[in-house]
């Protein structure tokens, strides 16, 4: 962007194009996500997100593509603060604390949640967007997932030739499956724990 | 259709109600399924299968209140013949009886595949639908496991205190998180004999 203007000092009455955008963006995206969790991803509209966050329907589809792809941008920014792995040297702990925040601070909050289940059927209806979840979405948290079980494989914790993709599936895959499926949410504790100990004995040394 | 001739027996001029209904009912799930294996679950219509199942669209609404209960309907009797557990006493190679059918025959189809993944998208859309998928589709297969599973239980192959919910859930959680989350079908073979040994390897006793 050669001829942006740099912000400008409190004198100036030249309005801050690259601010202004910064702050609209934001708007949308908690208008966004306000939204689902109010009505359910399905009804919510690009209209609708628009009128809530005090933008024309043409500023959003200046930015996104679709309803599905604000959404996208939404829930990634919302997962960074909560989704990282810690590492201190004990991976049972380090998993249970990375799985309780993404249980109880994403998928158990309307917010995250409603949105997170409706963009994934959507994407089942649209290969852009399932594109989109799986790049954008999931593969950096579980490139950042494997890369710490990679640590604890190194460290003799699990296995010498643990499969780290299938330990991300015995860990990850029950808490989607009964998302998704309709079979109860997982609500972390005890319950989380007899999860984890289940995946770390299969992958034990 | 009140006014259809039905093909009648030479000996008896009497129509067969239930027969011509059964007729069609077959002829409306098999084009349910055809179309979602042709254009995915979205674009399929009430209209487009009434027109391929050769009955008007009056006749759909009279048994089914919407496209996703035909298609639960169709999956249903689809999954019956292909998803039940055997039982030889050797619980391994049961499990990966069942779910090697279950990826070859039912996932792994387009016609059985397609269908369940737009209606497992749908019913995040639709509470009713939801409750169906649940306990049409999905609880009597998962209480058919469970069953296997406690036999298992009583015999000492895997832990007295095994949780028989949770093992259902390691073996079958990943192969949805793959399904559900564009994560790379789950094909078989050595990949699914590494899934059930390391759920095996945590439940045993």
């Amino acid at each position: 962007m050669p001829s942006q203007p740099e912000p400008s000092p409190p004198e100036s009455r030249q309005p801050d194009p690259q601010r202004r955008s910064e702050r609209s963006r934001r708007a949308i995206l908690d208008a966004t996500l306000d939204l689902c969790a109010e009505h359910g991803y399905g009804p919510v509209t690009v209209e609708a997100i628009a009128a809530r966050a005090g933008v024309s329907k043409k500023t959003i589809y200046r930015w996104w593509p679709s309803k599905g792809a604000v959404v996208l941008e939404a829930l990634h920014e919302a997962a960074d603060p909560v989704s990282g792995f810690p590492d201190t040297g004990d991976l049972r702990a380090d998993l249970l604390t990375q799985m309780e925040a993404l249980l109880r601070g994403l998928l158990g909050s309307p917010r995250f949640g409603r949105a997170l289940i409706g963009l994934i059927a959507d994407t089942h209806h649209n290969v852009e967007l399932a594109h989109g979840l799986q790049t954008v979405l999931f593969q950096p948290r579980i490139d950042d997932g494997r890369a710490r079980l990679a640590k604890a494989r190194e460290a003799g914790q699990i296995s010498p030739d643990a499969d780290l993709d299938l330990a991300m599936e015995l860990l990850y895959g029950p808490v989607y499956y009964r998302l998704l499926l309709h079979q109860g949410d997982l609500h972390g504790g005890t319950e989380l724990e007899s999860l984890v100990d289940h995946a770390l004995r299969a992958l034990a040394p």
